[in-house]
């Protein structure tokens, strides 16, 4: 599947966290830091784990600009 | 200020393209492409312009991980 | 690539519309309306056109519920 | 009140959990299954529980495109 | 319908502009001023024009904290 | 750092709740309440604490207008 978010953002797990509702997952983007607020069942369902390549997606609009 | 998002990627603005109510601005993150979608008004007032060095800010809870 | 987003609705492409930055997707999903504004690069890069099948993804944050 | 939000899907509370401050509303909407993490406040404030005939707003900006 | 935004702010609308797929609606919201950006065709369902008291609804996990 | 974020709404916390990955703060902006879901770990990094003066940041693709 390909999809109409134009952010695609290759990086590894460097830290995960979970409680039962919620959970964060932390990145490492070509040496800066991201993080990602997910469902814990999306960690579950995923089988997300400290060491995996992913990609981070981000819809162009959630974009903020700073200068 | 500082803020509470936790996504704070350095880049250089690579690409811009406005009409009078929305604008699309192109980064390189570390040789990553990044697109946020922003409003004219936004763009002008910044006064960004390609080679702007910028940061591109993210809300956590707005990260999608593909796997 | 699967994603962590937990809301992706099955659908088929009812109408388009866009100018040179923006774009509007109108589907019709079991019966339902739903309306996606993305880029216009991204109906180009993705070729879509009215009777495609496509997915409606929403990340879980972005869904209010009305009562 | 009417709302500016393009997606108003119709369905019904399938599974609820929540946490002292996060909440999953997990719904039927035509067969297909959605996902909506709010607060656990507006799950109290609005007395959700298994059943009820809800409303998914989501706005037309949050919605992503796969195909 | 009562919905899960836990933001609901009151405000009148002072400016509005629109091409033929977005708008931008400009509010003073308490002597604030606050921006939304939706599609032509909500401004146009909504019969929106200046001096109309609205809501300003906005989901808590859009919401960043500045500091 | 200026930011593209067209909504720059000036308040002080009113309270503050969290976990150990979500957290909730209450904001007084001009009499009326809002409210923002950041992480822990913001409110943590921020050091924020009921009385201080914050900023509450929402990009304009975020707002909804209810009438």
């Amino acid at each position: 599947m390909d999809i109409s978010a134009r952010n695609n953002l290759k990086g590894r797990i460097k830290n995960l966290k979970k409680n039962d509702i919620s959970a964060e997952v932390i990145l490492d983007v070509g040496g800066q830091e991201m993080c990602a607020s997910v469902t814990a069942d999306s960690v579950n369902r995923l089988g997300l784990k400290v060491g995996d390549e992913v990609s981070a997606l981000v819809k162009a609009s959630s974009v903020i600009i700073g200068k």
